[in-house]
């Protein structure tokens, strides 16, 4: 394996004539070693995949490698952009082949089916060495999942000028594995509808920067877009339109695209709040439907929640997750479970019947209908996920292997580590890619975002996901995830809205520090993140941008006290 | 004329079983008379256009409006998005046709033509009739101008649905014009390049809602897109790249585009500030530049600035200014004037030298520097425009013909105002596109946006731009414009940042007030900006939500209060 010896890259330039350069990993590997020879690669580079029985999906992510490697095209960013490295490449060595191959004992089973194995027990680490000499570069790693990180890594270390490919600092030697098993993104397809199109591009984008988490918050009150085969209605109700469904055969090709790039898919179907919209189909089901003024009843309208006392409607809802999580690879599956407005209940006659008729109290009822409803899907297997006041708010009986998701605030992990839960951390105060577009209610032009200010890349960068707790405690950690809610933001904002700014948490969550040791740290990592940024929009992405590309092609002369 | 009696549309469907519907005009016209009456539009509709001596870019905009009649499919939005029109359509009578003519007496000049006259003398009034019977509806202007305005409103009032495009309000009688001569909309291409294609497709969307200004800062310390026949080096040195460069063929095409569109295009070439990039063609010029720490030279880096003392550099200046405007059809050229730093000329030697040996102070050299540049502008018939400081902070002695863009903040207008100036209100804190997206300068993880929060539609609109005003100033309000800077931003958030916000100023100056006389409202106005929010997506923007689909469709339900 590579020496961890990490040598900067600032360092290797000192003295010499060339430009400032930057190694453009994101996120980060845990060792690094780098040369300061430079290397091209040959335009009959190939990959070659010495992996006995390799899967179908490990032939594709190489054919993807190549095909970044082919097109990404990205200049350096410097002023120039390369133009002055020309004279080196003109006398450097060419690598023409990278070879794949398992460690012995390794078996080689698909990408997707390594993504969706338990937390914890996915094999993401790799070694990846590119000698300096042309001589074949090595990837090498545990099982294909690994493999598939280790061409993300690979793909990361090429620029482009005038026709050549090439880096500047050969030999490269890299280890690397992810700090947290959980890195994440969430997508609220409800409030406004995605189609698969676009959630097939932010996949890719998600792969790039290896987050290995898709999830889903793909229900809500405003509309159902999941078709389900055992209860159709609620999408044929409860879909913004026919055109706007995910249907059975969607969500199994994303399920699959998202496997073969190393993404598990953890769908939410949140209850029993933000439910209204099943009452379109089930009116029975539903407290408080359409009621007015919402805003008694609901932080945003529609009112409408699970009659969860209801026998009836436990047991539907057991059914609807079990049959939702039969079709998953995953072994995870949310249940929700944030913002029940207990106003909602107050006046509804079938739960107050309900209530009096067994002389429960509201809190009573709903952890008999969570552990229904967890009972059933553990049933299957599966692991249920559940936000942060199932746990701090109503203290429902969960099982211990439960993940509970915290994002009220970042202080309440804390609460949550006490009681003994592994934890997911999507704090809103630092990673709601939503924060700051504003008031979305009508008839409210004062109104600013509920979690302003905007949480820039930067402001998430500096979120420690350890804050506060105890060395002991630090296990619960599973990691974290950006999350988008899609009040403001549809199809034609996503790119922007998102990248490069989920590609914060991917790092903190898959490096937790810098090579050399030293924590984390936004003057270290903007150039890289910009150079992540531009090769996004090399692929196709509509990320923001940071700064002017003056700032962009000087690094670190746009800081604040440069 | 039409009568000016206005029949709101929620009156029209009191007691009947049709949906609310929304007449999805933006700008709101100055009087709307509409029936209840369904009304589709023939297969074969076609424009009459009964104008002696018609200009080829009418013949332009009736196409356009061709297209988008045939192609906006724009569905209404209620819950159903029309399917409940279809039994009154049934028996709909049929539009074949819609007559152009202009007045008596009126000139048939190409409307690029009509669109550069001097403010105030642009002819945008239009009257517009469809009568509900199926005979041929009438739209008559006083110009070219004013006929391009009118076809922008006839092709709002048609919604789509199972083949058929159609009103469910005629007859509809409109007559319009505009209530300020300048609404406008800004855009910073220096700090961030736009390719022309997406130039283009701002202003096609911006003659969408009659705005009819766009002013183009496309200079800045940070690069120097513009090709400039006389200065070449000026681009070469100090744009991005060579593909990030306006030519003179694309400036050319640029104000053609949008000059047939109703659009004046009205460029901005930052002076004395804002002016770094001209140092890498002219060091000799700038003061302070590429100063460190930047932060004691400039608000925003690179440091560097004219040196606007020096004959020589006044003379560059004034010969630029004229050698760029003289290639423009408008009769307005900005020379900017905002941030000027005077620490930047403090140990300046040049320029202090050059004020010991005149006795002049550093303002009095910037009185002398703007005399020189705007006098050589009036010669050439150009009217000089300026931002606030000129006027306010610099004293600066004015032709009373300059224009003074206020922006630091709405309360400033009052005393540009009492100098007797003439204003376009550009107020930051409500017509700043780019606030709210965080901090752009490195290594400040806590920082936000100088001009947070976010700027909501909703709170750009319940601006006021007579705010504090005496009646005899009135007068000197010319209208005003929404801007977006491009620290954060570039091609991949253009159509999200700007649109629909944008629209929101263009509504306040063309309209001022609803057709009943009563003030602008944000609770009247979503709906129908919603409706031109799915207009502007049927033709292929990229426009943000402005609320979950769930609210677009049922108006006013998601109102702070419903």
């Amino acid at each position: 394996m590579a020496p961890s010896r990490y040598v900067g890259y600032l360092t290797l330039f000192a003295g010499c004539l060339l430009p400032s350069g930057v190694l453009a990993l994101w996120p980060v590997p845990t060792t690094l070693e780098t040369g300061i020879t430079a290397l091209k690669v040959s335009p009959s580079f190939y990959f070659d995949v010495q992996v006995e029985g390799a899967p179908a999906d490990l032939y594709e992510a190489v054919a993807q490698a190549q095909y970044y490697l082919e097109n990404d095209k990205l200049g350096r960013l410097v002023v120039g952009r390369g133009v002055n490295d020309t004279t080196l490449l003109a006398s450097a060595k060419t690598l023409s082949s990278l070879t794949l191959s398992l460690t012995s004992g390794a078996n080689a089973k698909p990408i997707a089916s390594e993504a969706v194995k338990p937390l914890g027990t996915r094999r993401e680490e790799y070694a990846l060495m590119i000698p300096a000499d042309g001589s074949t570069a090595t990837l090498t790693a545990n099982s294909t999942l690994g493999l598939y990180r280790g061409l993300t890594t690979f793909n990361q270390l090429f620029y482009y000028y005038g026709g050549v490919t090439y880096t500047l600092l050969a030999p490269v030697a890299i280890t690397d594995a992810p700090a947290y098993p959980f890195r994440g993104l969430g997508l609220d397809t409800s409030r406004n509808y995605y189609p698969v199109a676009d959630i097939l591009r932010t996949l890719d984008a998600m792969s790039w920067v290896k987050i290995n988490t898709f999830h889903w918050h793909i229900t809500d009150s405003q509309s159902f877009p999941l078709e389900v085969a055992q209860y159709p209605e609620l999408a044929m109700n409860g879909a913004y339109s026919a055109e706007e469904v995910y249907t059975e055969s969607d969500i199994q090709y994303i399920v699959q695209y998202a496997g073969s790039r190393g993404i598990d898919v953890l769908l939410e179907i949140d209850t029993p709040g933000h439910t209204a919209i099943i009452g379109t189909s089930y009116p029975d089901y539903v407290a408080c439907f359409g009621a007015t003024p919402w805003l008694q009843y609901t932080n945003e309208p529609p009112a409408g929640q699970l009659r969860f006392a209801l026998p009836e409607v436990m047991n539907f809802t057991a059914s609807l997750l079990v049959d939702i999580a039969k079709t998953l690879p995953s072994y995870y599956l949310s249940t929700g479970g944030d913002e029940v407005n207990t106003n909602c209940y107050a006046n509804d006659y079938a739960t107050q019947q309900q209530l009096n008729s067994t002389g429960m109290t509201l809190s009573d009822a709903l952890d008999v209908f969570m552990q229904t409803t967890h009972g059933a899907l553990m049933a299957e297997g599966k692991t249920p996920i559940v936000w942060e006041e199932m746990v701090l708010d109503w203290n429902i009986t969960l099982s211990n292997e439960t993940i509970v998701m915290v994002w009220i605030s970042s202080e309440n992990a804390v609460a949550v580590a006490e009681r003994g839960f592994r934890i997911i951390q999507v704090p809103s105060d630092y990673f709601y890619l939503d924060c700051g577009a504003g008031e979305s209610l009508g008839d409210y032009p004062s109104g600013n975002s509920w979690c302003d200010p905007f949480k820039s890349w930067s402001e998430a960068y500096t979120y420690d996901p350890l804050a506060n707790l105890t060395e002991a405690q630090y296990e619960l950690v599973l990691g974290g995830e950006q999350m988008l809610w899609s009040e403001q933001s549809g199809p034609e904002n996503l790119d922007p809205i998102v990248w490069p700014r989920a590609a914060s948490s991917a790092e903190i969550f898959w490096s937790s520090k810098q090579p050399t040791g030293a924590a984390l740290n936004v003057t270290e990592a903007l150039p890289r993140l910009q150079d992540m940024r531009y090769r996004m929009v090399q692929r196709g992405l509509d990320p923001i941008r940071l700064q002017p590309k003056w700032c962009a092609l000087r690094q670190n002369e746009c800081d604040l006290y440069a």
